[in-house]
Formats: C-alpha cells, structure tokens, sequence
C-alpha cells in the first residue's frame, strides 16, 4: 500500500480553499419553482421573506441566476478552521473489498459540530450579525444543524434558540448538552412556549414531535420576536449554495491528481449534503462539459425521492411555513421510530426535487441494517465512525464497488462522508444486540401523506 | 485576522510523516531506573517481560541508547488515514483573551478514536500481530486507549479484550459501545473472570473499580492464555516512544514556518501524550542545544509530580506488575470521584518522572471547574470541544498567555490538545448546571497512599 501515487488524503492549501459558492440554479434549465405564500397561493416576495429570513439571505434564496457569490472574508476566516476538509482515498475499504473500484470520500465531519451543517450555520449566522440582529430561532433533529448552529452563534455572539425534536431531547441528552456548552438555549418540541406548540400538544397529548412541528415552533419565535430571524439547515436554496463549498473543494482537489469521478454519492434527507456536494460536478453536466452518474441515497423508511410525490407541499407540520415544490410524502409523514438518525425529513429540496425530475440525478432507497452494516464495515476499515445518514451513501458506494468488482471496471467513485456518528451510539448499541429492524412503508401508509397535500391551483 | 502570514493549520504532507519515532532516553544523562520483579526486586529481564509484552516491545521498554526506532512502513501507511495531524495557530483564541503571545496547538483528536491513543495502540497491535498472537489484552479507564486499541486490531483482524472501569462502564455507556463496534470485546472491571478480580471483589463488594485494578485483571489475563499479551496506553518507555511521532511532527511543522516555541505545555496522567509532545524539544534541550519551558499539568485532586513521591511503586493495585521508579501517590490512591475523565492515574512515566527529578521540566496542578472554564472558553473561540484531560493544558497555556498580556511579551506558546471531549458530556452537563466542585486531597489522604509503597533495597 505504501507505493500508491495517490496519497490517502488529498488536501488543499487554506489559499485554495473557494472564496466563491456556486449557485446550482444559474445552469438549470428548468429553474426550481417558487417559493408560494400559503394564504394567497402566489410566488412569496421578497418582502414577505424577510419577516423571516435575513434580508441577504432572502437574495441567495430568490436569486435563480448568478452563477457565483463572494464568501465574504469573515466567513473564509472561519472556514479555515476546519477547511479545507480531506479528500480521502479509501484504499483501505478498497482492499478490504477487493474491489477494482477506486474509492473517494470527502469527510465533512472534522469540526466539533461533527458535520457539514457548519458551513452553512456560520453564513447565515454571519449575516444575522451583520444585519444588527440579536439573535436566530431554529429546529434541529437529529442535532447536527443545532451543533452546528450553536457554535457558529457562540463564535459571533448572537443569541441562539434552538427547538429539539422531544423524541431527540430526551434520547440524545449529550447532542443538548454539546449546544449549551456552545452557549445556546435547547428548547423541547412541542412546547407550551409557542402558540402551534400549544395547539400541538392539545391535540397530541403524548406526542414526541417531529422536525415539522419544531419547525413551526422555531419560526413562530422568530416573526413574533423583533431582532430574531429563522434559519435552517437544509432544504433552502441558500443553503445548497453555501453547502456548495464541499463540492468546490473535492472537486479542485480531484482536478489536482487529474481525477475525474464517473459517479457522485450522497445521502439525501433535505438535500444540503448532495446539494453541495454535486454542485460543480452538476454544472458541468447541465453545460454539456462532462457526464457523472449522480445518486442520491434515502432511508427505505422516509423515501421522498423514490415514492414521493412532486408537488407542493408544506415544510412544516404546523403549516405556517410556504409551500415548496418538492418530492414530498405530506407534511404530515412521520417516519417509523424505529429509523435512526436523520434524513427523517418528509419533503426535499426543491433544486434537487427538479433535477431529479429532469432525469439529471438517480436516487435508491436503503434499508437501515445494511446500512450500519457498511458503517461498521468502513469504521472497522477506515478509521472513521460514521454518522448514520452519512452511512446510506457508504452504503450505495459500496454497492457500486462491488459491482465493479463484478465487471472488473475500474471506475472512480466519489461519495460525501457527511459526519461521525459519535451522538449515535444508541442505534449503534441496537445494531451491535441485534435488536434493529428494517422499515418500509406501506402504500397504505403513504396515501395518507399524500391525501393532506394542500389544494394549490394547477396540482392535481 | 485575514492578513496573518502564518494560516490557521499547518500541515505536513504525508511524505513529510516522521519514519522514525525517537527515543528520549538516548539523550538522558540520568537513565530512567529500571522496572524491578516485586518477587525478587532485581530488575526484570527481557526473558521475564516477555510473558506479558511482545518481543519487539520488549527491546522498546529496554532500549535505553538508541535514538531513533524506524516505524514499520505497515505503521506508517497506518498513520496516513489520520495524520499528519494538524499545528493549529490559535488566533481566535488570542483574539479572544487580548494577548500578544502566539499560541499553537497539536490537535490529535482528528482520528474516531479522538485521541493520541491510537500512535502508540496501532503500534502495539502491529507488533502483536507480527509475533503472531492471537489477541491483546488490556484496561481502559476514561475509555481512549481502549477505544484506540479496538480501533487498531479491528484494523489489523486481532482478537481485543478490553478490562474498563466499572464506574466507566456504567457511566459512558456509548464509549462501550464504540469499542464494541470495532469488535473488542469489553468487561466491566473488577470482574469475576480473574483470581485478582474475584479477589477484590470479595474484599470489597460495592467497589466501582479503579484503572490499577483493571491493569491486574488484564495482566492476569494475558500471561495465563496461550496467544495473548497484555498491552498499555501510557506510563511504558515504548509507549513514550511511539508518541515522539506528536512532537517531532509538531517540530517539524514549527520549523517550516521558522517558529521556536518558548514554553511546550502537555496534560499529565501517565504521560504519554507529555513524552511523545516533548520528545524532540526535550532533546535539544539536554544536549545544549535550545532552551525550552517544558510544563506538566495535572489535577488537583491527584498530584503525582506536584504533591507524589519519587519511589519505586507498583503500577496496578492488584500488586502483580512490576515496580516502577516514578513520581506516584501510592499505588492503593484513589482519586475522588468528582473528578471528571482521565488523568487518574496515581504514578506517572519513569521517563518524565527522572526528567522532573533532574529539573528538566516544570508540573503544575490545577483544579477542575478552572480547567472547564478554559475547556468552554477554547470551544467557543476554536471550534473544539476538548476532552477534560486536555483541558487541563488548555487551561495552562491560557494562564500563560495572560501572563505574557500582563507583560507586554509576544511568548510562542505550544501545547498539546490530546482529544475531543464527545464522551465527556456528562461532566460538561455538570459543569453546565453548576454542579461541579473542586477536590485536592488532605495531607492525611496522601500520607495513606505513601504508607503503602512497597519495601525496596535502597528505598526509605
């Protein structure tokens, strides 16, 4: 092994690290469809956004044009960290499975928030500050965004409130505790501190929540708060632009060893992981200038892209949020208890759930004891404790590498280790008894998702 | 903070990863005093170290002239999934405290393990596996080295036998479960599986355990089943020298840039992560070459080099290891349980200890709600969240710099930052919530942990 050519990590210097994010949106052809007001069903403003967001984040967001923004420097600063982020070559699980396939990882988890929500955290967290806001509201579930969030808060000195899906809260005392040490208040969803948390907790008594209703919670606090904005970790056309710096990188350091990825593999639970991570790889493919199978990976349980439908839909369970465009399976899907960690989401992006739509991506769905499979397998071989969400993409790449080893192609594969799983110890116990189970909805089960889609003018 | 000339991380290439690791003790007037048999109190033989270490280890533990060791190219290749590790310049931190000192960290919890652990674990393992054993035992207490160790033999398809703390076992559960997921398996200690374990059990029925005890058990272990032997996470010369690779990486980055540390800072249980940061700064220093600060730093509440004894000890409780000459509060000190992670070892490196005794280096100890304080602060100005064992280095090096504010002098200071601190949230919670205290033992305390040091030739 020690006479490779390629070194294990590939890492770029902190003045090559991008000063520019990509806007995906500025190379589609068919441009994601707007953002609508629930109430009047028409395109939501400018002006309407910016009761919620801040006001240069309601620009990335409506801005379906401009190819490249400038990172301002305070917030290339702060990238440097943690940026940028290593480009593994996994010669290990290569071997290990015998694969001809050559094997790159790009790791997101290298920062104490332990995944890539901190690029996008430490944007729109920049631009909270710089607009004299006093602080932002948000949901997390699974914790990372909420991590992510918290430091970013703590590094600038904004206040930061964060609503935890109850379920987490209780399950996950240590993600709570990681975000008070970084200085934020960790709030329980449902709770009574907000009108839709009242009226949740009155209708569902004993209910856990979900990332829909935290949602509502979060941005319920903040139009009603002069000073504070809602931020969120996903979804948001703003946040795969920020998110585009992952992509950014792999792709500059594979240019560097002239390697050219023949597929791109990332989880998919709102889409800012693959959303970044595709985005230069995507732009040349919508120019014409190179082709890239693009797979996008969910959990068999909460399968948006392979059994959702396309229409607009809420984001949040309390309905107080716009409608999107999306692979969706209605606001008002929970995933089985069973699933564990992320990508619980009910909906996707809606930059991705286009592309999707024009047949530029793929995407599969995994079930969940495959998946810790591959994670153990990659830990025990890679070093690395991987994330569950981050697993659904090892899974899928190693799916491929086998296949190759089939074939005996020797094809390149690039997938987004999006985080450690360091906060997942649970599942991971369940995993290592033998007491996880695999999920998969019934059809059943999704008809009732979709018969609560909203009623939109030209929606079937 | 964007027009600095020196970036945040300097990292070395993987080319540039030291191939030999470097022995301190070629350049120590006064050698380090052998480990003695406590049957005979003659120094023990190879022939005799060998029924508990490896061969290969055994010339390490004995080898006191020769300087450099090459690493085994398996080691090396090994050590390119996680390092080099980076030389972070800490400028939000000395933003944040207003000093003119320059400080530098070596951050060696970029590996799953999250700590240093694994430099020396893999080291082990290879060794072990090369003689062709089946398995290694071991103790852990805090959980990092057995985390390592599990890490290193799943990796190298070796059996592991992990003895932990009970108080351990119960109380970090998930630090359980990473090792399990790397295919170690793990015994809460004092267990019933050994003589020396039934035996302490029988003394003392409710006990929770302590690292010595658990030191016993897996020593018991490796020398009564064929194919096994007994591994350790610190104190050892060979462990010393397998973590050199910390300092002469973090030398060679500082030499890049044309920078001398005036002060080298390092937490100290047993001292492994202190000798392998020290090592080749130490060297210049003995052989005239450059002067150095070097400081220890230690808890409070067990104050080996600060308030211990230069004498010959045993190392485990069980009294079935061999004696050791180094700076210890008697093998039977137990420190108090409010004391949050590692660092609870009650000897320390016969190495350091001589190096201390001889004035080469400087220790101080430092009490634990001061050293969160620090480890909070360092989080939200770096990004980090540290391991308390750390912190304890973090806290020092903040003290200094402050110094340095008060005196107008721009001192370069490097300290070692061992770990992460994601299985530690229980003691963060507490100390979160106000509810951590501070503990120095009473003269009284150590005056019963000396009245236990065994008899010796030659010792009063």
């Amino acid at each position: 092994m020690s006479q490779q050519n390629i070194p294990y990590k590939i890492y770029l210097s902190e003045n090559e690290i991008p000063t520019k994010w990509y806007n995906l949106r500025a190379d589609m052809k068919n441009k994601p469809a707007p953002l609508l007001n629930p109430g009047t069903g028409q395109p939501l403003t400018a002006e309407e956004m910016s009761g919620i967001f801040c006001e240069e984040l309601v620009k990335q967001e409506l801005d379906n044009d401009t190819a490249f923004f400038d990172i301002p420097q305070e917030i290339v600063d702060f990238y440097k960290m943690y940026r940028p982020s290593p480009l593994v070559r996994a010669y290990c699980l290569e071997e290990k499975l015998g694969t001809p396939a050559k094997i790159y990882y790009k790791f997101e988890g290298n920062n104490t928030s332990g995944s890539h929500k901190l690029n996008s955290a430490i944007a729109q967290a920049y631009y909270a500050k710089k607009q004299g806001l006093k602080g932002v509201t948000t949901e997390t579930g699974a914790g990372q965004w909420g991590t992510a969030l918290s430091m970013a808060c703590a590094y600038l000195g904004l206040d930061c409130k964060v609503y935890m899906v109850k379920v987490s809260y209780e399950q996950k005392p240590f993600r709570r505790e990681v975000m008070r040490t970084y200085g934020a208040s960790v709030v329980p969803s449902p709770s009574m501190e907000t009108e839709v948390g009242r009226k949740i907790l009155a209708a569902h008594p004993g209910t856990t929540g979900s990332l829909g209703c935290a949602i509502s919670e979060a941005v319920e606090v903040a139009v009603t708060h002069p000073g504070y904005r809602y931020v969120l970790g996903s979804v948001l056309n703003q946040v795969l632009l920020h998110q585009s710096i992952i992509g950014l990188e792999a792709k500059a350091a594979l240019d560097k060893i002239g390697v050219k990825p023949d597929m791109i593999i990332g989880c998919a639970g709102g889409g800012s992981n693959l959303g970044g991570l595709i985005a230069p790889f995507m732009g040349e493919k919508m120019r014409g200038e190179q082709d890239y199978r693009i797979i996008a990976v969910e959990p068999a349980s909460c399968p948006s892209f392979t059994r959702g439908k396309f229409a607009y839909d809420f984001c949040d369970t309390g309905m107080i949020c716009p409608l999107a465009k999306m692979y969706t399976l209605g606001s008002g899907f929970i995933p089985s208890p069973n699933h564990a960690g992320g990508l619980r989401f009910h909906g996707m992006s809606t930059i991705l759930s286009q592309l999707y739509h024009d047949g530029l991506m793929e995407a599969r769905a995994v079930e969940q004891t495959a998946v810790f499979e591959a994670a153990e397998l990659f830990a025990r071989c890679e070093g690395i404790l991987p994330a569950p969400e981050s697993s659904h993409a090892i899974k899928a790449a190693i799916d491929e590498a086998m296949l190759c080893k089939e074939t005996g192609e020797e094809k390149t594969i690039l997938f987004g280790l999006t985080g450690t799983g360091y906060f997942d110890l649970v599942a991971y116990q369940k995993f290592n008894d033998g007491e996880m189970s695999d999920y998969i909805p019934t059809d059943e089960d999704l008809a009732a998702g979709f018969a609560a889609l909203p009623k939109v003018p030209g929606q079937d």
